[in-house]
C-alpha cells in the first residue's frame, strides 16, 4: 500500500469524448452548460473539444463556438485535443486552450495501418514535423504518448517490448529536439488491459524511465476500468484521463465500438474513499453526470451517479448516533 | 503478484439474486432455461433459489417448480438460499439441492434493526437455533458469512475490530458445537467497499484465521465491484459470488436500492487475461448473459457481453499473420 499517491490528477475528457461519438445533435449552448458545470467541480483540467475536420467529425463542427462561450475559472486549465497543424492553429487562435505540445506514437502497427492507413515510419516523420510546427509557434512540447499499449484488436497482444521499443522512440525524438518530456501518457486505446497488464506495462516503461510522470488513459470497454486504475495507483501512477459519466460512448447505444474512458466520477469515488486526495466535490460531480446523461439523453455508465455518494449516508449514521 | 490464486472458485448467484428483485414476472420456464444455460458454462456452483415466504418475495414463488424443472449437470453444485427451518426443508425435500449449512452474522447492528429488526444477541439465538436444525436433518456447517463487513448505509464505517469481533463469535459458536467451517464469506452488503478496505478487512481476518478460506459477496451499486475482486485475488483470496450479466438489480431500472452482485463473465474476463483459471468457457457465459438479458427484458449492467471476449480479435489476428 505505500506505494499509493496521496494525490492524483484527474484530465477530464468528457466534453471532447462523449460529444465526438454522440450521434447528436447536442446544441452547443448543452455542450457550454456541461464544461461550466464540470468546472465547479474542483477539476483541474478539462479536454473541452477536438479541433478536428467537421465533415469527419460532425459533432465536433462547433467546437470553435463552444471554446469562445465556456466560462474560464481561475485555476482550472481547458485543453483541447488536435492531430495536426490546421487544428493546433484553430486552438492557439482561441485565446481559451491551454495548448500543450504532444508527442504520439503506436505500439501496434496493425492498428495504425487500420485505423491511419500509415507506417510506424510515417507516424514518426508525422511528429517530426509537428515538433517543427510547435517549434514555429513557441508551443512547449510537454507530453508523449502511446496508443495501444495494452493490447490491439488488429494484433493481439502487443508484447511490453513494443511498448518499451515505442517509448524509446519517442524519448530519442525528444532528446534530439532538446525536449523535456515531463508526462507520458499509456492509452488503453481498444480495451485490452486487465490489472496484470496494467502491472507489467507501467512497471517496465518505469524501470526504464524512471523520472517521467506517467498518465494513464483507459477505457472501459470490458468492465476493468476502474480495476486497471486502481492497479496504476497501486504502482503509483499520479495521474488519469477520465470522463464524466462515462461520456464517450455508452454500451447500451448500439454503438459498440465507441466505448467510453474510465467514469470520473468512479474514479474519484475510489481515490477519495482510499483517501487519495482528487481535489474534486464528487456530489457536485455526480450533479454533472446527472447533467451529462440528461444531455445526450440515454443513460450513461457510470456507477456513483445511480449508487450515489456515501457522503450523505455517513452523515445521516452519525446523526442518528448522536440523536 | 505471488499471492495470486492459481485458479478461484465462482459462486454462480445470478438466477437467485436476479429473478429475487427483478419486477417480473419471470416465467418458470425462463429461469429454468437461465440454469440450464448456465450449467453448460464450466460454472461449478450455481444458486438456483432461494427458498422464502412467496408473499414476501413474489419473484421466488415459483422456487419449488424452479428446481423441480432444471437439469442437473453431473459435476455441478446447486444451492439455494434458505433464511429459516421451513425453508431449509424445503430445499432438503427438493432432493436436487446441494445443501449446506451457514452461521451468518452482521457486522453492523444499526442494519440489523432497520433490516431484521433484530438486536445481535437475537441473532446469535437465531443462528443457535438453526444449528440444532442442521443437526437434526444431518446438514453439515460449513461457512460462516459476515453481513455488512465493509461499510452500512446505517451505521457508515464498519471498523476492521468490529468485523473481526464477529468472526470470533462465529467461530466461538462453531467451536461450542465442534463445527469445523471451511469457508467464511465477507459480504459488501451496502457496496461500501474500495480496494483498500478489502485490503484492510481480509488482511485483519487472515490475519487472526489464517485457516478458513475467505469468499468475498461483492456488490457493484458503485461500480467497485471488479477492482475490489482484484484487490480480493492480490490478498489471494480465490472465491466469490457472482451474478451473470450482473443480475440482481439494474442501475438503469430505476430500482437503486437493489443494486446487482459483480457481474461473473465481467470478473472471468478479468481472471482468464491474468492467467487465473476459472473453469469456465467465457464465450457460452457471455451466451447466457445475453439469454438472461433477454428473460428480463431490460439492460443488464456487464461489461463483457457488450465489449466482447478477446478469443476471437486474436484469433483473427493470428489468422491475418500467417495469411
Amino acid at each position: 500500500m505505500a506505494d499509493w499517491p496521496k494525490s492524483v490528477h484527474i484530465h477530464e475528457e468528457g466534453p471532447r469524448e462523449g460529444f465526438q461519438y454522440e450521434k447528436g445533435p447536442i446544441p452547443t449552448e448543452a455542450k457550454v452548460e456541461l464544461i461550466d458545470a464540470l468546472s465547479e467541480t474542483g477539476l483541474k483540467e478539462i479536454q473541452v473539444v477536438s479541433f478536428v475536420n467537421p465533415k469527419r467529425v460532425p459533432g465536433m463542427a462547433d467546437a470553435d463556438e463552444v471554446v469562445k462561450r465556456f466560462r474560464k475559472k481561475p485555476g482550472v486549465k481547458y485543453s483541447g485535443l488536435f492531430l495536426n497543424e490546421q487544428g493546433l492553429q484553430r486552438a492557439i487562435a482561441s485565446n481559451k486552450i491551454d495548448v500543450k505540445g504532444r508527442m504520439v506514437l503506436c505500439a501496434s502497427e496493425p492498428f495504425l495501418a487500420r485505423n491511419q492507413n500509415a507506417t510506424l515510419e510515417q507516424m514518426v516523420q508525422g511528429v517530426r514535423n509537428m515538433i517543427g510546427v510547435y517549434k514555429q509557434n513557441a508551443i512547449p512540447v510537454v507530453e508523449g504518448g502511446v496508443q495501444a499499449a495494452f493490447g490491439c484488436n488488429f494484433q493481439g497482444e502487443v508484447p511490453v517490448e513494443n511498448v518499451l521499443m515505442i517509448v524509446h522512440r519517442i524519448m530519442s525524438i525528444a532528446a534530439e529536439n532538446e525536449i523535456h518530456l515531463e508526462n507520458l501518457v499509456l492509452a488503453d486505446t481498444m480495451a485490452w488491459a486487465t490489472p496484470r497488464k496494467i502491472r507489467s506495462v507501467v512497471g517496465a516503461v518505469r524501470e526504464r524511465y524512471p523520472d517521467i510522470d506517467i498518465t494513464l488513459h483507459l477505457h472501459d470497454t470490458r468492465g476493468m476500468g476502474i480495476a486497471n486504475a486502481y492497479a496504476g495507483l497501486e504502482m503509483g501512477v499520479h495521474s488519469f484521463d477520465s470522463s464524466v459519466a462515462g461520456l464517450g460512448g455508452c454500451p447500451f447505444a448500439a454503438h459498440k465500438g465507441a466505448a467510453g474512458n474510465v467514469c470520473t466520477e468512479d474514479l474519484v469515488f475510489m481515490c477519495e474513499e482510499m483517501g487519495i486526495d482528487t481535489g474534486v466535490d464528487l456530489d457536485k460531480l455526480i450533479e454533472a453526470a446527472n447533467l451529462a446523461e440528461k444531455i445526450v439523453g440515454h443513460p450513461l455508465p457510470g456507477s456513483v451517479k445511480q449508487g450515489g455518494s456515501l457522503a450523505k449516508l455517513r452523515q445521516a449514521a452519525r446523526a442518528a448516533v448522536t440523536a
